[in-house]
C-alpha cells in the first residue's frame, strides 16, 4: 500500500509529538525541520511505515535517542500481563476457546496501552465488544479450518503489550508450530526480541526478528530466515494495520487480523473506522478445492 | 509570536487538505512534496501566518489556483446575510447595544461558515453562548469605555461570512468613523475586498487592505495608509486568531476579540480552549490616567 496525502499529515503529526517530548526545546525547531523536510523527501510510492521508518532514524542520528517509547513500552507490557490470567480463563471457559483468543487478539490491537492515556476500563470494554462484534470483514472460519488442518504457522506481530494477548492466542494455536516474527529495532511502541522475552512470548515458542526497523514488515528488509518462514509455512497471521500495509499485495495468502484505526485504512479495505478484520489477501489464492 | 512544533502539524494537515481538494489524484504527491519541503524550510521565529502564506504562494505557483476556498466564501457570506437582520434587531431591542454587539462579533468568529460543514442550528446556540458568556479575558469595558471618548477606529477584519457580523459591531461604533482593513489578496478565508463589498461592510464605513497577503496582518506587509491608521487611530480593534498571532508584540495598544480555536493559543494567553477573548495588548500601555 502506497503513502496517501493523509498518511503524510499523520507521520508530521507524530514527528511533532516525538520531538515535543523528547527534544530540549531550544533544539525543537531544528530537530522538527529535520524530520519534515525527511518526510517531505520520502518515496510516497512506498507503505507509510517505511516513510515512519526513515523518520524515526533522523530522529535517532539527530537526537541519538534510541527508543522514545520503552518506557511507554515496558508500562504497556506490564499491563497487559496484568490482564493474562483472567483473560486466559475467559479462553478456557469459552465454547470455542480459538475462537475467543482470536477476538481477545483482535481486541489487543487498539489497547495501545502506552501510547494513549492507558484507561483501566477500555480493556474490558474492548474485550467486550471483540467478543460479540461481528467481524466487518471474516475470513476467520477459513482461518480456523487452515489451522485445523496442523503445519507450521507464522504469526507476524506488531505492538508491545499487545503480544501477550498474541501469546493468548499462539497458545490455542500450538505454540510448538509456531514461530513469531518481531521487528528487528525499536520504532514506535513496535514489539521487539526484548518486548517477546518481556511478555512471555519467547518462553512458550520461537520468536524471530523480520529483519524490519520499520513499524510493518516490508519485504525489502526481510532476513534470510524469515523469508525462509514466510514462503513454507503453511499458515501465516499478520497482526495490526502495519503489517497490512507493508504486505497487502504480497504474493502469498495471509490472514490479516487488525482493527480499522485510521480513514485512509477504512478505504483501503471498505470496512468503517474501528471495524475488526479479519481478512484474507489475496482473496483469489484460496487453498479450497 | 513565533511557529510552534504543533503549528506545524496543523500547517501541514491545511496541505494536505488543500492538496486533496484542490488538485488532480496524479499530481497530488508531487504537490504535496513541495507544500510540505516549504514548511519545513520556513522561518519558525516567524508567527503562522506568514508561514501559512508562504504554503498558499506555492500551492499558487505550483497549480495557479489563486482562491480554493472562492466558493466557501461566497456561500459564507451568503449564510451570514441570511442572518443579518434578525441579529441587527436582537441588537436594537438589547439593554446594551454596543456590549451584544461585540459578542455577536466574537461569536462570528468561529463560525466559520464555509470551512467547516455548515450547520445552520449551530449559529444561534453560538450567538447565545456568546450572549451570557463571561469572557475568560476580558478588557471590553476599557473598549466601550475608549470607544465612547470618540475618535477615530481602525477594526482589523479576519474571516469572510465573519465580516457580516462585524458590520453589525461597525454599526454601533459609527460607521462613519471606523476603518476595516481587510487582506490583500485571497488566503484561507480570510476577508479580502470583494468579500467585504459582498458582505455590504465596504457600504457603511472605509474599507482598505493591510498590504498582507497572510491570514493575520504581519508588520512586513503594511501598505503606508495601513501603516498611519494603524499609527493614528485612537482605537485599534483586531479580530481572530491570525491577527493576534501576527501583532500580540506590537506596540501599540491593541484589543483583540476572538475565540480561541487551538491548544497553542489556550497556552500563549492562558485560557481555555473555545473561551471568548477580549484582550488588549500590551497591557503596560494604558492610557488611563
Amino acid at each position: 500500500m502506497r503513502t496517501y496525502p493523509e498518511c503524510v499529515a499523520c507521520l508530521v503529526r507524530q514527528a511533532v509529538d516525538l520531538t515535543l517530548n523528547n527534544v530540549p526545546e531550544h533544539e525543537q525547531h531544528a530537530v522538527l525541520k529535520v524530520l519534515v523536510t525527511g518526510i517531505a523527501n520520502a518515496d510516497f510510492s512506498l507503505p507509510p511505515p517505511m516513510v515512519a521508518m526513515e523518520m524515526y532514524e533522523l530522529l535517532r542520528t539527530c537526537t541519538g535517542i534510541e527508543d522514545p517509547y520503552a518506557a511507554a513500552k515496558n508500562a504497556s507490557t506490564h499491563k497487559a500481563l496484568g490482564y493474562a490470567s483472567e483473560l486466559s480463563e475467559l479462553i478456557a471457559r469459552s465454547a470455542d476457546p480459538l475462537d475467543t483468543a482470536m477476538r481477545i487478539a483482535v481486541a489487543g490491537n487498539i489497547i495501545d496501552f502506552g501510547i494513549n492515556s492507558p484507561d483501566p476500563g477500555r480493556i474490558h470494554e474492548t474485550v467486550s465488544k471483540a467478543l460479540h462484534a461481528s467481524f466487518a470483514i471474516d475470513y476467520s472460519p477459513e482461518l480456523k479450518e487452515r489451522l485445523a488442518l496442523g503445519g507450521n504457522v507464522l504469526y507476524l506481530a506488531d505492538n508491545a503489550g499487545e503480544i501477550v494477548f498474541d501469546r493468548l492466542l499462539i497458545q490455542q494455536i500450538g505454540p510448538e508450530r509456531v514461530t513469531c516474527a518481531v521487528r528487528d529495532m525499536p520504532v514506535i511502541n513496535d514489539a521487539t526480541l526484548s518486548d517477546a522475552t518481556r511478555s512471555g512470548l519467547s518462553q512458550i515458542c520461537r520468536v524471530i526478528t523480520s529483519g524490519s526497523r520499520a513499524p510493518g514488515t516490508p519485504r525489502q528488509m526481510w532476513t534470510d530466515e524469515f523469508r525462509q518462514h514466510f514462503q513454507e509455512a503453511d499458515v501465516v497471521i499478520s497482526k495490526g494495520q502495519g503489517n497490512f500495509e507493508t504486505l497487502s499485495h504480497i504474493d502469498r495468502d495471509v490472514f490479516f487480523l487488525f482493527m480499522v484505526k485510521c480513514g485512509v485504512i477504512s478505504r483501503e479495505v471498505g470496512a468503517p473506522l474501528h471495524s475488526f478484520i479479519a481478512l484474507k489477501q489475496p482473496e483469489k489464492q484460496d487453498g479450497a478445492p
